[in-house]
C-alpha cells in the first residue's frame, strides 16, 4: 500500500554539528536499508529546500507510523502523509 | 529532469456530462501516450479525492508547461508544480 | 485499517430540492449498509455545521477511495482523509 | 456529550529526557483512568505524527476543560476541540 | 452550557429580494423567541460586516445543532462554534 | 461602546513559575477591578485552551488600548479585537 | 474616533454595466459628502488593485457600521475594519 | 509618492530592558525627525496591539527601503508595505 | 522605479471564446507596446500555470496603477504588486 | 532554464555579529561570481524587507539545488522556487 510522505528537515542553528552529522549518517543508512527492502520506494529532493518527497510501500498505517517515528532525524522533521492508490491510467506495474 | 505535479480536478456541478466524458477519455489517452513515451513517469490517485500526484520527466520547464497547458482537462484543474532532483540516498537508477 | 474522514456537505442554493432529497436518501441507505458491514465504523455530526466526522475500517487505501468516490453526495462534499493507527493507550479492542 | 479533541504534542528538542519520560508515564496513566471511566471514549494515533485524535464523553464544556487543562503533557500540546452530536445515520448505540 | 457562535451572512447578489426579506423577518422572529426563552443569550453586530457574535445557553451540543440548523437564514450563513465555560474571574452570575 | 477581545495566553515552558504566579494574581485582581467598574463586561474561558473571550465596554478605542496594554499578562498574550455594535434583534438592554 | 477601513471591490464579470456605473456614481457622491463632513478622513487607492485604504473619524462603532452598510457598493465589497488610536509619536493634531 | 506601512513590534520576553528602552527612545526621535520632514506622514496605533499603521511620503522605493531598514527597532519588527496612489474621490490635497 | 507584478489569469469556464480571444490579442498588443517603451521590463510564464511574473519600470505608483487597471484582461486577473529596489550585489546596470 | 527564487533572510537577534558579517561578505562574493558567470541573472531587494527576488539561469533543477544549498546564508534563509519559461509576449532575447 502506497503513501506519499514529504519530510521537511529543520536543523536548529545552534545544534551540535557532530550530533547532527551522526544522525544524518544514521538516517542515510536507515534509508538505504528500507530502499533495499522495497519499503521506501522512491525519494527525491525538492530543489532549493532541505526537504524530500518520498513514496513508501507498507503493509498498513501502523507500519508506516513505526517507520517514520523511528527515523533518526524524526525529531527535526515536519512530516506530511498522503494515502495513495493505483491510478487506472498508470502503465507501470509497480505504481500500485 | 523531474517535477512533481499535483492535479486537483474540479468539475462544475452543472457541467455537461457528455462533454466531461469526452474530455476524460481524451485525457486518459493523452496520459497513456505520455506514459509510453516515459515523460509522465508516475501517476497515483490521492485516496478520497479527485486528485492525482504525478512525476514528470521532461527536458526543461518549457516542455513541462506545454504538456500541462495542453491537457484536455487543464481548464478544470488546479495544478501545483515542484521541481525535484536526485536524492543521494536513492538506490533506484530512474529516480534522477 | 482505520481512517478518519471528515465530510463537509455543500449544497448549492439553487440545487433542485427533489434531486437533493433523493441523493440524501440514497446516501443514508449507503451509510446504513456500510455501518452494518462494519466498514463505516463511526459517524458523528459536527455541531452547527453540515459536516460529519467518521471513522472507516477498510482493507487498504484503494477500498477507502472506491467507497468515498461512490457516495451519492460525493460531488457535493469536501473530504479530508487522515490515516490512523492503534494508540498504545487505548483499552478498547476495536480502536485498532 | 461528545467532543472530538486532537492533541498535537510538541516536545522541545532541548527538553530534559527524564522529565519528559515521567510526564509521558503520568499521561499514560491518566489516559488509562479516563478510558476505564468511559470519559476518554476513543484514542487513535495519526500515522507519521506525534498527534492523536480522541473522542471524549463528558457532562459539559466545563468538565472537558478541566480534564484537558489537567493532562500532564498539556503545556506541550496544541489542542483543538470540536463539539459533536449524534448523527441520525449511526447504528451504534454509543455514538451519541 | 454556553457557546460562542459567529454567523457570517452571505446573500448572493442575484437572490430574490422578496425571498430574502421574508427569511430575514422570520429569522428576526426566531431570534426574538430564543432570546425571550434565554437560549440565545447575547447578540452583537460586528461593525462593518454582515456578521454577528452570539452567546447561546443550551442543554447540550445536540440542542445547539438543532437550533442553528433550523435558523431561516442557515443556508446563507458560515457558522463557527466555540464551546465556552465559566471563567473564575467573572463576577457576573450569568456568565456560566 | 463594546468590543469583543480574545486573549490567547502563551506562557513559555521555561518561564519562572513564581513570576508567572505573581503576574496571574495581579491579572486576576485587575480583571476583578475592571469587572466591578463595568468596563470588562463579560469573560468566558474557551474549553480546552488557555484562552478567553471577553466583552469590554469603553469610552473609545484609546481607553481599550490603554487597558489591554496595561494588563499584567499582556507580554504573554496574543490579542484580537473586534468592534461590536448593538444588534436590533437583541432584547437585553445592556447588549449595546 | 479613528478606524482604518480597507474596501476590496469585486464586481462580478456578468454584472449589468449600467447598474454598476450608477452605483459607482452614487458611491462617489456619498464619499464626497462624508469627506466634506470630515467623517471619511482619508482615502487612497492600492496600486494595481480595485481596493482602497481609508481612515474614518466617527463617534462610535455604531456610526461606522451604519455608514459602511449604507455605501452603495457595500454588497460588492469585502471590508476589513481596524480600530486605531492616537500614537504618542504623531505630531499632526488631526491624527487622533 | 505614498506607501502604507504596518509595523508589528515583537520584543522577545528575555530582551534586556535597558537596551529596549534605549532603542525605543531612539526610534521615537527618528520618527519625530521624519514627521517634521514630512516623510513619515501619518502614524496611528492599532488598538490592543503593539503595532502601528503609518503613511510614508517618499521619492521612490529605494528611499522607503533605506528609511525602514534604518529604524532602530527594525530587527524587532515584522513590516508590510503597500504602495498607494491618489484616489479620485479624495478632497484632501495632501492625500496624493 | 521597479515593481514585481504577478498576474494570475482566471478565465471562467463559460466565457465567450470569441470575446476572450479578442481580449488576449489586445492584451498581447498592449504588452508589446509597453515592452517596446521599456515600461514592461520583463515577463516570464510560470510553468504549468496561466500566470506570469513581470517586472515594470514606472515613474511612480500612480503610473503602475493606471497601466495595470487598463490591461484588457484586468477583470480576469488576480494581481500582486511588490515594490523593488536596486540590490547592491547586482552587476547589471538595468536592475535598478 | 530560468527560475524565480525569493530569499527571505532571518538573522536571529542573538546571532554573533562577527559571524554574520563574515557570512554576508562571503554571500556577496558568491553572488558576484554567479552574476559574472550569468547564472544569477537578476537580483532585486524587496522594499522594506530583508528579502530579495532573483532570477537564476541554470542547466537543470540539480544545478539550482546545489547553488542554493551552498549559499553562505542558506541556513538563515526561507527560500521559494518557481520554475519559469519564456513568455511569447517577451521581446527581450534573454528572457528565455
Amino acid at each position: 500500500m502506497l503513501f506519499q510522505v514529504t519530510m521537511d528537515v529543520r536543523i536548529p542553528l545552534d545544534a551540535d554539528p557532530a550530533t547532527i552529522e551522526r544522525l544524518k549518517a544514521s538516517e542515510k543508512q536507515r534509508c538505504a536499508d528500507l530502499m533495499a527492502a522495497g519499503t521506501w520506494r522512491h525519494i527525491w529532493r525538492v530543489a532549493g529546500r532541505y526537504r524530500n518527497v518520498s513514496i513508501f510501500d507498507v503493509a498498513d498505517n501502523g507500519e508506516l507510523h513505526d517507520i517514520l517515528m523511528g527515523l533518526p532525524l524524526f525529531p527535526y522533521m515536519a512530516i506530511e502523509v498522503t494515502p495513495l492508490c493505483r491510478h487506472p491510467s498508470s502503465i507501470r506495474p509497480d505504481d500500485r
